[in-house]
């Protein structure tokens, strides 16, 4: 099947290209009965919109969704949630260069192997701009998931070499995120990534970082064995995020050195229920939730365009040089946040949904 | 949907359990015409197979594939491939303890807490002993990317502080790889991890890993945009795997201190075709196949079965200790790459066939 | 999974209520390079329109369709194709008494049993003006298949007791279709269904009928065993139509009568490939094309909304009246037509790509 | 998608072949805790079976099923179900004359086009054996429904031009069905089929027919509006069933001659909840289930395989003759029945839970 729509129970669709009239998002699945307009859409399409501060891209999008079905009186109804957005500060001019030139680190080479041709303005269908609906949508699956306790919160953990000390993940609150615009709540760290961030732009150059993710009171029993655990769909989700190059949970890559005897967390009971002394298993046992909370992080790539010129060749194969003109991200961090969250959000609304279906007689630990 | 299914238009669905009567997988899609018979099961589920060498566990499986369908005078037909194992060596009694105890760093608790009970029996569905369907599907998906050109083939890279040297993932050969039974084609860094292997038996404890895979020969142009990218399925494919913790490809993590200005890889012409100059993109841009060799890398945790003493809970949440008297292996890296090798194989042969049927009129790069 | 998407390769998401801003469909899956433009969906959309004869209903849509993407520089590129409908003539006054009302024979009841609530101007989301998300896909779809040498076309078949004569369904043309406003190219009979629906109109009330829908050039080969039978697809796409209650193919419900001697068609060799004598197969041998026309029926009720007074109930159970003020059709038929065409084309092109996808090898019969 | 998977979130693929070792089916998504043995499946098996009187085949299989997996100490414990039929009975050496010449009415010329090859033994994969692991999977889906309030039924409702009297579906009994082989509960009609089916079957041909499916129980509010309708799914679920070449629901093709005024059910209070008083829309309104019964009829052609000798060609296009030697039905329905049934409950099982997933905090009418 073609590959615009992601999730079972809670899908959404995408269309839309950068440089075409604006996108659109249809949300299927949501249940009935929930509270929703596009003032909640606007936080988190504020968090991922260009030009929100110094150090991210200084193109102006307005980035107003127009919410075509879907909410009735208010509530929504069960029926598809369709949201638009139109495309206005698009400057296609700025992108004459890209028709005949393989820009390095884009998809302008891989499209035109797969289809033949591509539609070269600012990227077309490979645009980040997609994400714009993921995170509409996201925005609609943390509004349910917080009415059933669940809060889903990102931040940056690194860039470059500078590393937040995070030592409580669960416990990051959404005002330090948003303390900075590097979305780092580690306030002294993130004083030097907006450094290093400056540094980086001047120098006509970008930098890659890493973003932490976090799930809190997702029950134990979300994610279904063998294929679609719960760790497979989340990493699915993230790495299909433009610039995700890695994903990890819990321990993650250094589970590598490490031995069973120190590795394996020790179920304890807490109050009411069975929990675990320690959270290297990142909240996934076996693929499913087991009540800790949910952690994860994934590598972002340094941004692949940039104002100096690189070495490339033409579609024909002749060495050129390209270098963009249009105004990018010097660090796609502090914007991928909201787009991290959106699809880890997505990922629990959907397996929240496929529980009830087959497990809703279950009493949830 | 229920999560025993994998794939789109190679589709496998398993079912089975690991002391039960056995397993049975229903490979769908598979193009007819093919030649097929057990025999090109057997290499990847001996490879699989527990007792196969010192450093593995000692359990005793057959794992004889019996084909019931699919296959019609040696070629396969177009319908479904129907494979079926039967478990033979169970020892029930080896897993009495488990019924009331949780073991620390499996699914037992995570099912409870999902189904409201579970086939104790060894794990039950959540045992590993399930990727015998997988590696019997991989073989197929193999044999089939093999007439197309295209090679899966898997080492271990790292156990626990060991790191093998492969400067060339894709020059790397099957015998190489099984010229040591850790599977590191490195033969000295092999021999070190054998050592650790037993130290780590010795002391009843076990070690974890990381294991790189590499697809040669995949031409530009697999992979969907936007949601089903080549990346996204191959990181979902490789976290449906048990015990897998991180899942990276081409420059990975690293690319979080990496700048965009050596990041990119310099594309040029290579013969007939455009390619790059390095491979930091491990093969795919914008989630699309670019021509070069596809890497990726995945961690596998240290087996969470020990045979020293845990403690742990029981279902009543009262502490308790627990050692697993069932035989395990030390170190899951060295039966792990034939599992790996197959959930690669299984994306590609998937994403190949989703190709011819969107872009076979294409001329593809 | 929601259900407001419909195929599996070729693929369409639609979205939108009848009395919001409007419509959107995504349809993801088309191949890239044909040429496409708003002047290809233009016919069928016109042959769907309200107001377009006398003896439809009289609401005046402007159904001028906008494409947001997939379409560059005139050729599809691969990727999802947006098309947007604008509502213009809704007169919500038209629907007042609808909220607290449920009309007989619409979803008004079942939608409040379903979600708890329903949008209920004019029907929301279950008003058959979603169909016009299909028409224009379909569009798209008729005109990959004609590239293929596959045709799809309708007809109206009987309107009340008048049946037309059309033997041989596979030589009707659609300049026979389109010399008359009901769509019946046996022209006497379209003018006794024409005369038969003005005088239901005068009276009130509508009428019901049944539609015959004709693929040809199909090559033998498409459709899958088991489950996805064309046939079976075929009978969800119809039956996925508001208003239809009936589905057959070739002799259909007459094989009830019949005896295998002489059901039975006997191949035989036509010019260079096999055919049949006969074709009361409708083109289909167990669920998959046999290379003859394809030919299937439904039954399409009358209009449900009538100008006359009904008896019903209130939400509250309460007995009531109600008399529908919107502007209806007196027979559905006529305006049928494009949307079965429509369904009739998507489910050949998803079993023609999913029949390159794993046979494209095999020589087509 | 390959088509050996029918449903979503109640999910069954089968894979087999009837004149191979077996056929194994794995029902996935089945809600855990209900209890299930091989004993819930056989009374279904039996109505099914070959042999079972002197107007079916007189082949004699045993069709014993092998549960291997997702029963776990009586109950079901959520992970797949996967279920065993050993073949037995075969006498292949019956369908020799298959290889070389297409049996008209059969799906051997088909195959061989899409395919290229065929397993020509009795049909292979397009043998209605294959239809044991539905009835089986259906067995385990009409368990469920019976918890749920919800019953399915199918009779026999005509052989060839006698039609039984069956004024109130929903109150037909399972007692009344069985008490004559042919499965009508007309006792005096069923009479006169036997009669039939017995001359038939003397003239060494055969009958075709219709059956008649009710579900009822089923509360208001199941089905999805748009693509996939409550009608639109059961449409797919039965005409997926060998022989079957028309359904109908509700009033059905009939609908062609009424009017809107006679044709609409009327809304009336029944005590706490809202109804009709007529039956005409079979339970569904907006493809979504009403909350009266669902009624639903298909025709199922007369047996393609006939002991008599029939014309036809060689796979060289070569004039021939083919009679069938095997031992086959002289009237498919008495042994459709409860494959009809089971296709039914699959359906219903699947749209109640993808009910519960979105609708699940909605009280159900």
């Amino acid at each position: 099947m073609p590959g615009n729509t992601f999730g079972e129970l809670f899908r959404i669709t995408t269309g839309g290209v950068s440089h075409g009239p604006g996108y659109a998002v249809i949300i299927d699945g949501c249940p009935p009965g929930m509270p929703l307009s596009v003032d909640d859409l606007l936080p988190d399409l504020r968090r991922r919109r260009p030009g929100q501060s110094k150090i991210v891209t200084q193109r102006q999008e307005e980035d107003m969704p127009e919410i075509w079905s879907g909410v009735f009186e208010g509530l929504t109804d069960g029926t598809p949630i369709t949201i638009l957005f139109r495309n206005t500060d698009q400057r296609s001019q700025d992108y004459r260069d890209i028709k005949d030139k393989y820009r390095p680190g884009h998809a302008d080479f891989t499209f035109d192997a797969k289809y033949g041709l591509r539609d070269y303005r600012g990227g077309g269908r490979s645009s980040a701009r997609e994400t714009i609906c993921r995170v509409a949508a996201g925005a609609v699956a943390k509004k349910f998931l917080a009415r059933k306790g669940i809060r889903v919160l990102g931040y940056v953990k690194q860039v470059g070499d500078v590393v937040a000390d995070i030592p409580h993940p669960a416990a990051v609150t959404l005002a330090q995120v948003e303390a900075t615009p590097v979305r780092c709540p580690d306030a002294e760290a993130a004083a030097r990534m907006i450094a290093l961030i400056e540094e980086v732009r001047k120098d006509q150059d970008s930098i890659g970082g890493i973003s932490e993710l976090v799930a809190v009171g997702v029950p134990a029993g979300l994610g279904e064995p063998v294929f679609d655990k719960l760790k497979a769909d989340l990493a699915k989700a993230l790495l299909s995020l433009p610039a995700v190059t890695a994903f990890e949970y819990g321990a993650g890559f250094a589970v590598a050195t490490a031995r069973g005897s120190t590795n394996n967390d020790v179920f304890i009971r807490k109050d009411e229920h069975i929990g675990t002394l320690t959270n290297r298993h990142g909240g996934m046992l076996g693929g499913i939730s087991s009540g800790e909370p949910i952690v994860c992080r994934v590598a972002v790539k340094p941004t692949s365009s940039l104002p100096r010129p690189q070495p490339t060749v033409t579609r024909d194969g002749e060495p050129t040089e390209i270098a963009t003109r249009g105004r990018h991200d010097p660090c796609l961090l502090p914007r991928f946040v909201p787009m991290g969250e959106a699809m880890m959000a997505l990922v629990l609304v959907d397996h929240w949904l496929r529980w009830r279906a087959q497990c809703g007689d279950t009493v949830i630990a």
